[in-house]
């Protein structure tokens, strides 16, 4: 670091940078533009930080991200609670939602069995699924894990312990995505496209 | 924001999202690395934003950044106290600093006057500056803002400010950056380089 720096500013530089897809440039222009804030404005972002590291912790039901004892999904009672559907990490619940045609609930898995990067079916949220299933309202438990290799891994693993609980296990669709072009699908999309094709 | 968001993580998604350069994506995936990181990690995050704010201001002789009374730059004796480079902005001090050629002082006008932004000249840090001059130990005052409209029109202002105090004003110089290609120069950047030529 530059002897020109100064401590603070390199110290707040270097937080921004770790950051994913921040850069050093891009972090030195969201240092300046924080420099810049009035005194509220930086105390505000600074207590977020805190405020949501603090506050947010998983729902005692389905492992997603709230701030109180159950996320408003699990506290709704209109929701379907017979269906679960299964996802790797809370982001893809906020983009099931926007679909606003899913009316069940959702179970966070946190991550995907990957022995590669040393994570096992232990670190994610399987055994509170079981728990769920085992409970006996639950009739069908929707895997929506990514279609990659691990994804589809967790998706084979955690319906294997399902099935003894007689429970029904789905997979979401695959085929050509809407708005997409033949030309450009890749192979296995649209063997699985074919595979998955339906009477019109 | 829909329900099914929770309050703090929302909050800290819209600070992100206020930072230049970062859309709502993009301040989703900061907030939710920033939910993953340690204690110890986020309270340093926060506190490196407040640091930062509190103990960062003005150099008393330059206005650049320092969290002490002058920066760096001004307290080092060795540097030549009789030339004065003006920059817009704290960034252009570090990026001529990396030419490691310049071994005067600068002075950081925090800006340039724009009329169109409601930025006049008391905004700007010229009063410092002209007081500096005005010591007398002041020989050459060289503009280095940014060669926009505004840039050139602040540096025109200044120097006609100066001239009468008997200092000699000068001008970064116009041409062809290094590794560029004339094919691709601009015509006002090309002419500025042919005025500007030199015998080799």
């Amino acid at each position: 670091m530059p002897t020109y720096n100064v401590a603070p500013l390199s110290r707040l530089i270097e937080q921004f940078e770790r950051l994913p897809g921040i850069g050093h440039k891009s972090a030195q222009r969201l240092a300046y533009y924080v420099l810049g804030l009035s005194k509220e404005e930086a105390q505000s972002f600074s207590d977020a930080i805190m405020d949501a590291h603090e506050k947010i912790h998983y729902c005692k039901e389905c492992c997603n991200l709230t701030d109180q004892e159950l996320c408003p999904i699990c506290r709704n009672e209109t929701r379907d609670q017979s269906i679960i559907c299964v996802v790797e990490d809370p982001r893809d619940v906020i983009a099931l939602e926007r679909t606003n045609e899913f009316n069940a609930t959702y179970h966070v898995l946190h991550g995907t069995i990957s022995p590669l990067n040393g994570i096992g079916p232990d670190q994610l949220c399987i055994k509170e699924l079981l728990a769920r299933v085992n409970d006996g309202k639950v009739k069908e438990v929707i895997m929506a894990t990514n279609p990659t290799v691990e994804g589809e891994a967790t998706a084979m693993y955690i319906s294997r312990l399902l099935k003894p609980l007689g429970v029904k296990v789905t997979r979401l669709a695959y085929g050509i995505p809407v708005g997409g072009d033949l030309e450009y699908a890749d192979e296995v999309t649209l063997s699985r496209a074919i595979e998955g094709r339906s009477e019109i």
